[in-house]
């Protein structure tokens, strides 16, 4: 019995990255995170990324009796079955990006999608920290467990060069900061579900 | 001279509303701001609906050497026009709809044409008051100068009943507080005006 | 042995609020809250009420090789003894007062007191609601793991009378809010906790 | 008349610093703005170091019948004597030191001594940069009015060296980034100002 007590479980982790560009840094964060836990860097995450590019503009009157569009519903689906979610979000203008506000509204229409999950932001920086902690405080209204720390906030113009000519990273400094990121999410991700569980 | 200084212009007033959904109370509020500029019940403003339902979603790709697609230059033309912005700002967890992320994103990128601009928020309060305070800390960024006061958060759901099912403004209190808002807007624009000619 | 882990353990919640004034609505909430634990309305929280109107201003030069004034040590050791922290921070314009603030602060100073304890805010309503995001942003940089609901913006000034003469809680659905804010907090801190020793 | 018309007035800058430290960086930066003005490297302002220190700890019921605490009534005096307020304010914790909000709140007391004002933040950086921004969203409370641009946060750790041993700027590139501070103030200010007296 204390065997199966040990036993982790692996955890589902959505992955949503908030830029649309090709070359998008923030999604070049998001593909190494992808890769370290695919070739189990780090053990008993198994990261999903989430596609948001296809869902329409935020739009009630596109509900019908509780029934939304199908791309919405799946996206919906996906948010409910995950553990915990992992954010690439890039900030514009001090905020989040309209593509991922858009993907929070969508999950967030009742039943929300995001209630009780643990989650972690990551962010290649544009102007300023401000677009974590708008979506932090979008987090309290939707009951979203952000992690508090390591917060990770990435100047990709600083030298060394972080990213390649593919939106790659290639820093080993980044990777290892990012790769405590995922540490500390799959560690409160546990917590709260063996609290929960016990 | 005298009389020629003390004329004043005609403010351009860009009307802005974050809502899609078709009975809005955010846009019964802009509807009703509109009448009220057009019927001279306040005077010299010119307030123009600027439609953003049409913009792609935010994508930098999109861009080539500066160039926009057709829909986002004349959004962009008609904001870099204006001599104040007036939005009507529904809350969606917290924070702005992405309708108007996006609206606002296209129009900062560089050329900024945000910058220097009036500007004020009303809102049919949503969860709570944080959606103004993220627009409002975008503004510093994309450097908009919101009037401080009066602010209007307003609660469709608290009697009197404030819309009917047109979504048109009926309450003659909520009018009087909107109507304020324009003033002190009228009144901080002209004194930016002015002060900078000057 | 199963039957002792399923015992749950006593909580011991820090109090701590925000207000020096005698008839503060605020401390009438935590004394609410103090009374609802010692009378076993709730059970499993020890509910100790933290003075901290003593403590000088925030200075580092008060610190001398990490030791702290005497007021302070005394402080943040009840900080760093407690399992859970409960906030009645008023609103002064559209932040904590620095009263709150102060105590914050002295108690963050390496080695950080709050760190990894769970906590909630109630507030009786001032000028707006951003009192309780500043505190919440305040808590990611301190580790501080804030339930997200139910959250309790109280508005004393809307009828019915919530408080007697001396500051007392006299609303029953009040007093309903604020027993489901210690729910809540007793939930959230056993997870954590059980989740943690797991 | 139109000559004297186009006559600057000398501003009347109030500069108040965040931190009691004797060392202070943030303080640093506010004696190389004074000596700036002092020195007419930047003509127009005649700034005035404001001593927050001696305040007491926020407390209304301090107040009899619109009556303050002889310091209080003095620092509330200088405050609506000037022109314009310049903040040196330090980020503890992601938000403002208590010595700054304390002085922000008792000025606050009505009549509002902030009312109107144009004012500029810049901070030595400390955890992050959500310190300015809170004092932003105060500000929308107090109707003061700060600019927008530049944003000076200073990150004193970051090669070159910033200041000497005694606090003092040493750093030429710094200088220049708090001078055009300093002019962005003062231009708008002279805006706000002759747009109203016009």
């Amino acid at each position: 019995m204390a065997v199966e007590m040990e036993e982790k479980p692996v955890i589902k982790l959505a992955a949503i990255c908030g830029s649309l560009r090709k070359a998008s840094y923030n999604r070049g964060l998001l593909r190494a995170a992808m890769k370290m836990c695919r070739d189990s860097v780090i053990e008993g995450i198994e990261m999903e990324d989430i596609d948001i590019s296809e869902l329409p503009m935020m739009n009630v009157d596109l509900e019908s009796n509780g029934t939304f569009p199908l791309v919405v519903e799946e996206f919906r689906h996906k948010i409910r079955g995950c553990d915990a979610v992992f954010f690439a979000s890039p900030e514009y203008n001090y905020s989040l990006t309209p593509l991922l506000k858009n993907a929070i509204d969508w999950a967030s229409r009742p039943p929300n999608a995001w209630a009780d999950k643990p989650a972690a932001i990551v962010s290649v920086e544009g102007s300023g920290k401000s677009g974590q902690y708008h979506l932090r405080q979008i987090g309290v209204f939707l009951d979203i467990h952000f992690i508090n720390k390591p917060e990770l906030f990435l100047n990709a113009f600083e030298p060394p060069k972080k990213f390649d000519d593919n939106g790659d990273l290639i820093d080993e400094e980044t990777r290892k900061r990012l790769q405590d990121v995922l540490l500390a999410l799959r560690a409160f991700t546990l917590r709260l579900m063996k609290g929960k569980s016990y």
